[in-house]
């Protein structure tokens, strides 16, 4: 089986499993109880904040809240600091748990309005400075594109937002951006940030996003009080620091896997040249993730597509998996493409588990599948 | 150690915890995926949707959705059943994540009615008749409290809502309930259930709700329309599996389980009383969880003798670990227990784990350590 579908989900490392297999039998208190055991917990989960500020090497002022998931997180950031006295903008890049959020605020008369994208799969800055204004409060972009892998200039864009709106706060969702490229909060005016642990070799069911210090988040969820509140619910410790480790593991190897990724995806590239015909790379031209190749096909259906590859053991899809059947394409008409454009579309998406081999094998039976279709269809 | 804090959290099983690992390395795919691998995942959480269903005795054209947690399904169950123009009545022996929920809304200018408790910690049944109208639209009180394990009627006390508002809707939070006690949801008109993972040995990160077909829920997070748009968020098959077969577990034994529970707070109740002084039983008059005993101890402070207990290696709780510090008196509270008496209260909670020689040693220490703490005191 060739796995080329990491920006959907990652395999959970061996010592990830073990240490949440661990915790879930020895460590298993609840983090609010008040006695020893639970308290030691408490305190790890609050060295895990501490970590995952420096991973992201965010102001140590703020803070890290846990999620069960970076929707949840989303959820929590939108519904906590868009205003109904304050414009809010939202990139029409984003995830659909920040742009189907957005989407029921302004249903429910919230005044929020959608940032366009580009060609090439990034936020379009005439279109951000045309809708900007000082009575902008909030603003939400993708960081990297979980459909095409456009990496948008936190830096550049933060700072333009904060130019004409200072006290405007500003989210990047950085689910497929944490710990895969090399950045640092610090350096950008973000002040909000959201992460997933699943996507990066981590269990699913955890999520977390920092907060610069000083911002005030209306809480949406309501229960026992953990979490200062904002995300109520028993803390999922084991997961938590499960995804922890994952971080430490990803964190240490980042340059590494980055290059590997990066080596992939231009081997995948030149081979898709070389065997392949009538086939288009999206956000060829802009800043991309190496782990994400987003390619369209003339004359096949993408879903057709992944079905014979899958019959050759690749595995890849059509879009992101959480919006398959929702708003898959919404990101690919937002870049004005054509609907039987989209409708080839395949995203490749790599992990540091992957080979070159894997790779060559993949286009490969990709190149014999296409033929085979494109015959069928004439 | 002696842990009697198994309504806080219980330890998530061998086999749970081992499946929950080779879920996570082996079955990691994102359900949401199209491809075979995916797709047999989605299956399986179908499957466990109808086995839960099962364990509950439902009505089998309901729904079951998966959440992150009992409170987050708490939190959608009452922000997608209670409308703006029909009243809704929430019982003050609700959990923080019911109780909460509602005080929010309320807040927000929804009509919200609490329904008092009597001195044994059940839901006032005259106090409810004297709020019902056929106005209600929405009830929710809680199965077992957590607070004191007094078990409510779900039986008679739907059927007499049913009788005043037929179409009201009916939800009891059973996070202490089920696969604890036994009991069928059909032979109620309660129309909506959560219930909790990590409460039955299960991993934590999971909670599920059972809803009647025919129940229209709002919506209340938004992405990429997993769990039918519900609880959307990559679906955490890994936990959820795990679950499922924690409760396969907990169902061939509970009867079991529920015998052995019963001896354990029977011996205590009979240990207590030939070795301790000054102290009530909560909820002694009522129908009680074999699992939950709520004492309140004169002269002592209970946060205090919880710190005497677990220097012996007690781990106990001076009431649910997830509202200790916003309102684990609010309950007493509503029983109508002074403050000096709340201040008082230890819950003990059982599980199969648990022994008779280790209720024994505790109420030996807990009987050594109440005269110390007495003494300190004079």
């Amino acid at each position: 089986m060739i796995y080329f579908d990491n920006s959907a989900t990652t395999q959970v490392l061996e010592e990830v499993a073990k240490l949440q297999y661990d915790y879930s039998k020895e460590m298993f208190y609840n983090p609010s109880s008040v006695y020893a055991p639970a308290v030691a917990i408490k305190g790890e989960l609050n060295s895990a904040r501490a970590m995952l500020m420096n991973y992201l090497d965010a102001p140590r002022d703020g803070k890290v809240y846990f999620t069960s998931s970076a929707t949840e997180a989303n959820n929590i950031i939108l519904n906590g600091l868009i205003k109904k006295n304050k414009k809010a903008l939202i990139s029409m890049g984003d995830h659909p748990s920040v742009y189907e959020v957005a989407k029921n605020l302004k249903n429910q008369g919230y005044d929020i309005e959608f940032i366009k994208l580009t060609k090439e799969g990034l936020l379009d800055i005439e279109n951000l400075k045309s809708l900007m204004s000082k009575d902008v409060g909030f603003v939400s972009f993708i960081h990297i594109s979980n459909e095409t892998g456009a990496v948008n200039d936190l830096t550049g864009i933060s700072k333009l937002i904060k130019e004409i709106s200072p006290k405007c706060i500003i989210h990047c969702d950085g689910v497929q951006a944490f710990l895969k490229i090399p950045f640092s909060l610090s350096e950008t005016s973000v002040d909000v940030y959201t992460v997933s642990s699943h996507k990066i070799h981590g269990p699913k069911g955890v999520g977390a996003f920092y907060i610069r210090n000083g911002i005030k988040l209306n809480p949406s969820i309501f229960g026992g009080g953990q979490e200062d509140g904002i995300r109520p619910g028993t803390e999922n410790a084991p997961a938590i620091l499960a995804f922890m480790l994952a971080c430490r593991i990803m964190a240490e190897k980042l340059q590494e896997n980055y290059t590997h990724a990066l080596e992939l995806k231009n081997l995948m590239l030149k081979t898709l040249g070389e065997n392949c015909t009538d086939f288009s790379i999206n956000s060829l031209n802009a800043p991309t993730s190496p782990y994400i190749l987003s390619v369209t096909f003339g004359g096949v259906k993408g879903e057709v597509l992944l079905h014979s590859l899958e019959k050759r053991g690749v595995l890849v899809s059509t879009g992101s998996a959480c919006s398959s059947k929702l708003s898959g394409n919404r990101i690919l008409q937002a870049m004005g493409q054509p609907a039987e454009i989209i409708e080839g579309n395949i995203r490749f998406s790599f992990s540091k588990q992957n080979t070159q081999e894997e790779v060559i094998m993949a286009v490969n039976y990709l190149a014999e599948e296409l033929i085979k279709l494109r015959k069928i269809k004439k």
